[in-house]
């Protein structure tokens, strides 16, 4: 296991909407964004579930149990058409962008594999190099009807000069299996990409620092009715009492220290860029009294089995491995522990 | 499995002070509070970790790394002087008073087994019944100087007419295996007897309540500088800024619902009653959402092992099983999961 | 479990000769010893290994690989003559003594069964009972030609008033899995009869003491040449260089605290009475520390399994489990742990 | 089972002290001592306790119960930073110096696994290989609050051309079923790397060194104030009385045969190399009286299980097995026991 | 267990023959044969196998496989009506000789229980008392025609005051479990009535001493052809060649010491009393080398189970354990080995 | 169960000496013979009991009860070094000799593990592979100062085309359910090397041929007085009667019939070869009289339990049951009864 070099890493969260159902420009604003993060010193840049792709507040796709509207597939295929390959295109032109501006980047994305869609977290490295992917593993309740259910495979910690990084998205955060598997990864800087702007975000960001003694990073999106098509296209279940300018996602990203100091945020004003100063000696210093996987677990009670091959549908067994290895989780992912 | 036959428990956390080293005067103050809940309509009462026996806050017991004070030693001494044996007498009258005011009483205790003393979780029925306990597996930092470690027979989760009741003391509480243990046995009602005073205590319990959607009471002890020995007896880390007021755990008691809502607390006032009505229909309300061992799990990825048999040091074959079955633990888990 | 209610307790060991081959006469001297300690004050009085029934010290029975003299033969069937059936008038008288002068009594005899010689020790209490047996397990070298091995049904330990009492006898202190067994049934005040008069000694009893945080009382015999009966009857390997006054067994009866404290002895003087005032408070203090069979133990690493039922090489189903019962081990032991 | 091909064999013990904070300082100050000793013909060189990386002693790393003071997370950021990772460049060090130097070789470390600190032996072998470790299973009292519990996976006695060596940690020597353990896999030079200074120590090693017929080492640092930072950065609990040449640690460091006598030492004067020719066919010789696991073993009683699988908490079915070889315990114990 | 009160015991076999189908002539010549070796001093007077009755060499009742002539069955008849009943009058009367000659009784005799026939030994003591009775386990090859098998309740040892008295019964000394458990009873003296005549009776005996470390009387009928009816009632299988005073069982009874020394015999000649004074005191001589059931067993590997309860083919609930009682065979028997 | 093929099988003793402490010309020495012996056609050659590491008759290796000579120390040294390794080259080597000369070969052998020495029979087959062994369950008297005890796990009965083969040591010959379990194996060739050449010692092979109806091989050693180390370096108890010509074991080898006949033997005149022709036919002519496990036994009454698992003092769960199967006992007994 190497140490993280730098003892502090400028990081910053960008809570910003996507431009739904055009992603050339959802990756124009994604790069306008980042040149000034990185303008302001950041080597990291996070930015929210589903920034690439967007995120369908308040849809249903025109489905209730046992309907579907057919206007409702029309607006599954305009999504999927907006979705990206992994690798393709869009993710060369963001390797660029991270490259470019020397940072390390985590970004929220809609992923397409055939027609099932994925929420996917893409990342990049300064270098300008794709490293690997994680997928969401469990949408929530009406997210199912239009992404599909990540597996084990796709779970990396990356061991970058700036510390062991990774994600987790949304309400995979109150996994607790999920969330031992990263800590048992070894994870530092744990991207927290979501569309969770409750009142008790904060406090599970909270949670999840001091139980995994690592810095946590909730990105969310800021979002108006006006960055949704209006009426008749898209309509919110409480349309009629919309102006464009209502906020239907107030954001509340956030950045927690290992101990559970709050270091900027929550932010719930508009789009903005969040940052903070991670000392990362913070993370040994909040260990001397609590390490999950380490003094303070109870492997003689408790053991915890990840499955994290690759679970498909349809091996064909002349070229079985080739897909992983190409992924670069493997290669790239903490797992020396 | 049983579901719960009242709809709505009133709950009573007790946020009050050991008195040290005397155990039957500790009994009486319990006593005097448990009947007051009772008073007011209380069904169940839960005091804070190590209530009986108590907690010694600040204390290392004269030990540091290579290092034992004779007068440390003897301080232990009186510590497992003041600790209860289970079964014993001091259970029995807890039991008495479980009975007469007809409540369900969780109780924290320092337990002694030979001489290795246990923090410890003791349950009682309204009809004045001892139903089982719970050992903390894990002390914290220099608590690994006094207590032993409990090992996974002790998890139990009674199922009661109130709701599935359990208990996961300070520290286990940031444990995610655990708490998952606690969720797949069903728990409804989420005790946490803790000496956690921190900022990051409130957040802690808000999550929990979120990831196990369950009730949860964090009951702290409300310690002053006179509650402890005068120095030189016992001498606090700061012991010259300290007066007979000071505060040297400020409590910060909480009742959490299975949304995240704050019910009570938290309070930081000092000793008091902190109580709430707990609406049990808040739980399948809260499941809609998330179901953490339910249908948002991923077992195709994820599985935990628990191994709850008990870890004995030396087997005697001639008299192997009884002491497991007359613990009640068995019997009155709610281990169908 | 029940805790010792005195707290001092005051022990004599008697390191003195048995009369060889007059095993009445050895009585009239266990009882003159016996009640010079009472008068002393002492509560628990501890005789050597053998002390009823004698050591051959320096004999091997005429016996060598192969080879039995007939001497050796008639040598056997005096000391299978001076050895006592347990229970027996022997074994009444020693009751006797101990409730006529109102003390425990811990006393090494020669037991036989059948025509089997065990090395046995013998406890009574201050009413003058029988209270069981411990039977040593493994003789040492050419102990084995003269006496038998103990199986596991005889390691009581018995929870009395002046702490948690037992035996182990020489080089059986050598056996760490029989130690570890007196320790999880919470051994206090182990005894330890024996006939090492080696200057390693010592250190074996400090060591137990340290690690099975108790009392340790190593009683052994002071033995002049004239103990024995002169050559040509007996010969000792050096016979020819010993006078009547010559000592062939220097004792060195010994008692150290749990802390490892010595509080008496060796004694390499002579017969003597060699007692110690036992607090029996430093066994919670030395417990702070170190507890073998608690918080210092790691069961889910090591379980050690004691087969403690009788072995018998004949069982006859009509009368099977009579003869374990009335020995009073079971009954009277701390087998709750 | 392979016999020792040499019959003598001439072992050093380092009595010195760590250059604590200064890890590289700390590795050329072995490499100092270790030239010297193998100078003087020495075959095997043993470090104490926690040579590499230090050991805090009189410190608590600023912890009380349910206290954590800020300097001493500091403390622990620095202590973290002094450990090692295994294996890693240190080790390679190591390695490199005992092939120098032709010895093997036994040295205790600090070792770090993400953010837990383990209480290591490393050993080497004459041709520069790191053959494998021991981590300390149960730590003492407050160094609980600064390293984690080893598993039953690194137990290795490794099958060498001077004898089968291998090494038990500090206090962990008064764990009787892990000595057992160790004598099981046909231990003979037992290495005791300890922090123990106390009377009772030099008892404890001629008590192990008559039960299991091996020849014992126990290496102690010496340690005066000044070994430490000044205050007020680092306090010892009576600090006030110090100067920077008080003793703070006497060595004790000790080499005692398979009958008990002691060949060197206890050295309490100063930091030395303390040697002594270890002739193997004692061993044999103390066996014809007692061995522990063979003639004088009651397997038919007594049982004991080692558990020595890793225990993990979290473990990856893509990747399960690997660690455990690569570490080299396995194929370099005496496991054919 | 008591112990022999005597050190020498003159003991005397009987060898002579039965007179044939007249039980009171044979009652008659046992007590003639009894009072001339009670004048000689005898202390116990030993009969061979089925003396009162007889034994019907060379016959097989006119039973051939799927065959059975008239005649044999009227010899059956004779041979039941010459048989007692136990208790009855001719056990009386041997009870009778027992008393008036002051000796230890052992007496073969056929017994009759309805209408199957029993080869048994009889014991009877000084004071002219009927102690209990051996029934033949397993008779050999024809005998099975005409007796039937014992079973397990009729194996007594009797603790009498010349020693631990039983009896075995001819080829039943070939039966290793059974064997031990007479040695598990504590046999001293052990007398194996027989009609073996072969040259390995010796060996069997001389085994059986060392083994069982006791004395072995093995007495034996000396048979004529004149004994017999002459044919055609009675026809021996090479009738052709025997006169009158051919020899059809020669005898050969004989006496062995605990150490296999032959005492007296094996005596071939004809009709004679055999005696020999046993030294009880070679009993612990010979143990000191091997005691079969004592030092020299391995409990641990083998255990005997003997089902010695009555097996009865029809059981009357309401008087089930009377029978056993009033045999005497329980309190007579040395069942506290 | 296969029956043998051969109808004649001849069956060689070795009754010669070893060459004390030099096993590489013991072993010369053992193939010589074995040479002549095939030479002679024989099929099965049989070695007295330690022919291999030879019987220190006479010694008690400097011991007397409480006292170790360091000479005996030493020469238990030099006679840890004589013994063999199970496998081992010396095994090999006797493997690759039973192959050269094509016959089965018996040979008595001391065997060590770890320290601990047992008195152990080693069987090969003509095709020259190791086929198991047996332990020596119990020592006799002084040689248990020297030899470790077996346990229930060796021993075998090996299915061979010259029938039905096993061994049974010494005075493990006069243990009734040790030959019991033999018997229940079908032992056809019943060996038993031995140190007994006692007068009793003939009865006790023709009882045993008898009893179990199969041939017995006794092979002893002849042994003179210059066969050991002169004086000091070795003393015999009555040293200075003897001259180096002395017989000091005088043999007594002999082969016994399962009707008892003595085929061959007991020779006492010095060095030999003894030889016979079985004649297996002999076998079930004997059985229809007398079938120790078959017909004449009475298995409603007495049951044998025979516990024959290894019995292991220590076991490590990564590495549990190989150690037996290796052995090949398991594969080559006759365990179907």
């Amino acid at each position: 296991m190497e140490w993280a070099t730098s003892t502090t890493v400028r990081a910053t969260i960008v809570q910003a909407s996507t431009v739904l159902f055009d992603t050339p420009a959802t990756l124009d604003k994604a790069e306008r964004l980042l040149a000034e993060a990185a303008g302001n010193g950041s080597q990291l840049v996070v930015f929210p579930e589903a920034f690439v792709g967007g995120y369908l507040r308040g849809s249903t796709c025109g489905t209730a149990i046992a309907y579907q509207a057919p206007k409702g597939r029309e607006e599954f295929r305009k999504y999927h058409a907006s979705a990206i390959s992994v690798p393709g295109p869009e993710v060369d032109r963001l390797a660029g962008m991270a490259g470019k501006y020397k940072v390390h980047l985590v970004m929220g994305a809609i992923e397409k594999d055939g027609y099932t869609l994925y929420c996917t977290v893409l990342f990049f490295d300064p270098e300008g190099r794709y490293m690997g992917k994680h997928r969401k593993l469990m949408p929530t309740s009406a997210e199912r009807i239009v992404w599909g259910f990540g597996d084990g495979s796709t779970l990396p910690v990356f061991d970058t000069p700036i510390g062991k990084l990774g994600a987790v998205i949304c309400w995979e955060n109150k996994m607790p299996l999920l969330r031992t598997a990263m800590y048992a990864k070894g994870i530092e800087i744990y991207c927290a990409p979501t569309s969770d702007d409750l009142d008790s975000c904060p406090s599970n960001m909270v949670h999840i620092a001091t139980e995994g003694g690592c810095f946590v990073l909730a990105a969310v999106q800021f979002l108006k009715r006006k960055d949704y098509p209006p009426p008749p296209e898209y309509v919110f279940a409480n349309e009629q009492d919309l102006t464009p300018d209502s906020v239907v996602q107030r954001g509340g990203s956030i950045i927690v220290s290992p101990s559970g100091a709050v270091l900027a945020g929550p932010n719930y004003e508009g789009e903005a860029l969040i940052s903070a100063d991670l000392d990362l000696k913070e993370i040994p210093r909040a260990k001397l009294g609590f390490d999950v996987v380490g003094h303070y677990s109870r492997p003689d009670i408790f053991s915890l089995t990840v499955r994290d091959q690759p679970a498909s549908i349809v091996a064909f067994t002349s070229s079985a491995p080739a897909a992983v290895i190409t992924d670069g989780t493997k290669t790239g992912s903490s797992q020396k522990y």
